[in-house]
């Protein structure tokens, strides 16, 4: 069967959701479990509803829309991403994986096809993991790296629970998030890195995932006057975190080809103009396909953030608050991918390639085969409200993720 | 005149003025215009009362408690120091050098003395700049170092104006606040740095203060993914803040005897653990004796931010927001604190020495003769909780400065 989604319909309603929480800088607002998440997950629920599709919210949000097969008692194809966004983050981001699904569930219902298996649109909880870590919460508890408990009690930064503004928004269901039986899981996403872009190609056929570490590390030294404490009587908690700013760069520029590395969060105290840095906390975050090198990077900064703190006499904490593998998918839906993408863009039109952000799709990647479609972020672009992605492009990977997913789920 | 004054009640009130505000490390929170401001505000304006203080609030919510003289036509001798503290401060910055000054009263009260000269005792506002920049407001515009209108439209960070504030903790007075005719001025205060405590030495008379400059700097970089950007195709804000944060120590360090630099306040945009910084804030702050020393660090910290611009590809912003000038004090009131100091604790218990800490005497200094004197931070450490100065320290202190005022007021 030749797929082709509706292009203007597709294309409104990607309007419309982004108009919630919409940036002046032409971005979007939407983090998670905010007023602005809330409404977008309003109109999921109408519009899969208005797509004929079985609602169910689970207990961590995660919105589920069913679509019979001819035959119910198969496992289901899911295929999905997420609506929550950064803080002024990008539109494209999550959004098209979730509307490229839902589009799909139209053009069949319009082409009146049926598939032999259920199809399920998913629409994520906590991707972004900006106001609540760890990120992919809502995927991570369905395919049970933590229990709901626990993701329930994580707290923001103002003692918030996840649990508690979960019931605020009225998006806390009764079904169990939990592992359940699935055929496979496709997902379309923008890249978020510059290779499609750079190689001007329509579409990346995803073979993994990169592993990575996350650390939580601070210094802790004296405050102090600025003025009147010497050079020699100082214990300045961010001149030795600017050592492992600097060691980080150090690190991923010859740890190996792929290895990345970045320190994103830094917070000082008491931070004022003529007060010495009592203390300084960052984060380091660590990534490549190669789990050896993630490991070896770990080990590096340990030892360089020692080394920074007996450099200046100061305290030093460090702790990994996240760590995964890095993520091959399986070879039959890299292998049903391609086949989409040659279909849809030809031979020319796509790449193999590996993701170095972190999706949903690696966690259902733990239950089920699974597989993803890129389309590329202009200039590699991505997290910021300036994320952008050709809708040529968009449609590309839709036709694609569309291919894919009739292909596993049967249709004819 | 032997001045002794009365050591118990001096205490007491020293006790009574820093529960307000009083944190549970055993410091003070009272931030200029705070709440706990306003409140240890009115315990000063009535203790100045009943001590038969005229007392006056200026449009900058400066307060002055006057005690005439016998010959009122003459200039007044004026002495004091502030009560706003930094945010979790200690309760000896400032706090010490008003009450001392109403101390001396109280004490020239008892024993029915009269001055030739008025004395006036001042309490400034926002002396500690933590809330509203720049610092030493009160006293800078009492100066005439800017305008009133100026001092009333700057903003904190939620933009509320100094202004606004002040009139709504009710302290806004309509006395001008303009420069006028003092005979001189006297402050006590505490060292905030270790030479005093490390000589072991009750009492500093101080020569004079550092100068010293104050920058407020950026970077601007790209806001990415911290996965999928390849390190080639990064410009990282903190990156570049990092090489400048190395560069402030080793100026610093290299610069003179005296030099000192320090980066105290620095803010990441967006900060988030996965997205590589894409602005990021910061302070430099460079003090010393000798004003050509300042401008030789300013200059090259001006080169390495345009290098370390340069070499991460990112912009940089760099302007001074305050540069004074070193401040030596008035020959004749470091010879009055210091005949005051050799009477108090003989010659084996002071020393002079140089400020590395600016005060509102700097301001005073600009119009009329000023000294200070200083008592010792144990273990030299100041604006933050443990900030410590043993009692009998701050007696001796604050009868050489009632000596001193005494002297210049002419009492008999």
């Amino acid at each position: 069967m030749n797929v082709a989604l509706d292009d203007e319909r597709f294309r409104q309603r990607f309007e419309a959701l982004n108009e919630i929480g919409a940036t002046e800088r032409g971005g979007v607002n939407r983090p998670s479990l905010s007023a602005a998440n809330k409404e977008a997950r309003d109109k999921l629920v109408t519009w899969f509803a208005d797509a004929g599709l079985d609602v169910v919210v689970d207990e961590m949000g995660n919105i589920f829309g069913r679509r019979d097969g001819t035959d119910d008692s198969l496992a289901p194809v899911m295929v999905g991403s997420h609506v929550d966004s950064q803080y002024n983050g990008g539109r494209f981001d999550g959004v098209i994986g979730v509307l490229a699904g839902l589009e799909l569930i139209e053009t069949l219902n319009d082409r009146d096809v049926r598939t032999e298996r259920p199809i399920e649109v998913v629409s994520w909880s906590n991707e972004e993991g900006v106001r609540f870590q760890p990120d992919m919460l809502g995927s991570g508890v369905f395919a049970g790296r933590f229990d709901t408990e626990y993701a329930h009690s994580l707290e923001d930064k103002e003692g918030e629970t996840f649990g508690e503004e979960l019931r605020r928004i009225g998006y806390e269901g009764e079904t169990p998030c939990e592992p359940r039986s699935l055929h496979c899981y496709f997902e379309l996403h923008v890249e978020q890195g510059p290779y499609l872009d750079e190689a001007d190609l329509s579409v990346g056929v995803v073979e993994g995932v990169y592993g990575f570490s996350w650390l939580n590390a601070a210094f802790e030294g004296s405050a102090d006057h600025a003025g009147p404490t010497p050079m020699h009587l100082r214990y300045d908690a961010l001149v030795a975190t600017s050592d492992v700013v600097q060691a980080v760069r150090r690190i991923a520029g010859t740890g190996s080809e792929d290895l990345v590395g970045t320190v994103g969060s830094l917070d000082v105290r008491p931070n004022s103009i003529n007060v010495i840095p009592e203390r300084v906390e960052f984060t380091v975050d660590f990534r490549s396909y190669d789990n050896a090198v993630v490991e070896a990077a770990v080990e590096r900064v340990g030892r360089e953030i020692e080394w920074a703190a007996e450099r200046e006499g100061v305290e030093w904490e460090c702790e990994e608050i996240m760590r995964l593998d890095a993520d091959p998918f399986a070879d039959e839906c890299i292998e049903t991918v391609e086949r989409a993408a040659e279909r849809v863009v030809g031979e020319d039109g796509y790449a193999r390639l590996v993701s170095g952000a972190g999706h949903d799709a690696n966690y259902l990647n733990k239950i089920c085969p699974t597989g993803m479609v890129f389309v590329p972020s202009v200039d590699g672009i991505s997290h910021v409200e300036e994320e952008y992605t050709e809708w040529d492009d968009v449609v590309a990977g839709a036709n694609v993720l569309a291919h894919a997913v009739v292909e596993k789920a049967g249709g004819k």
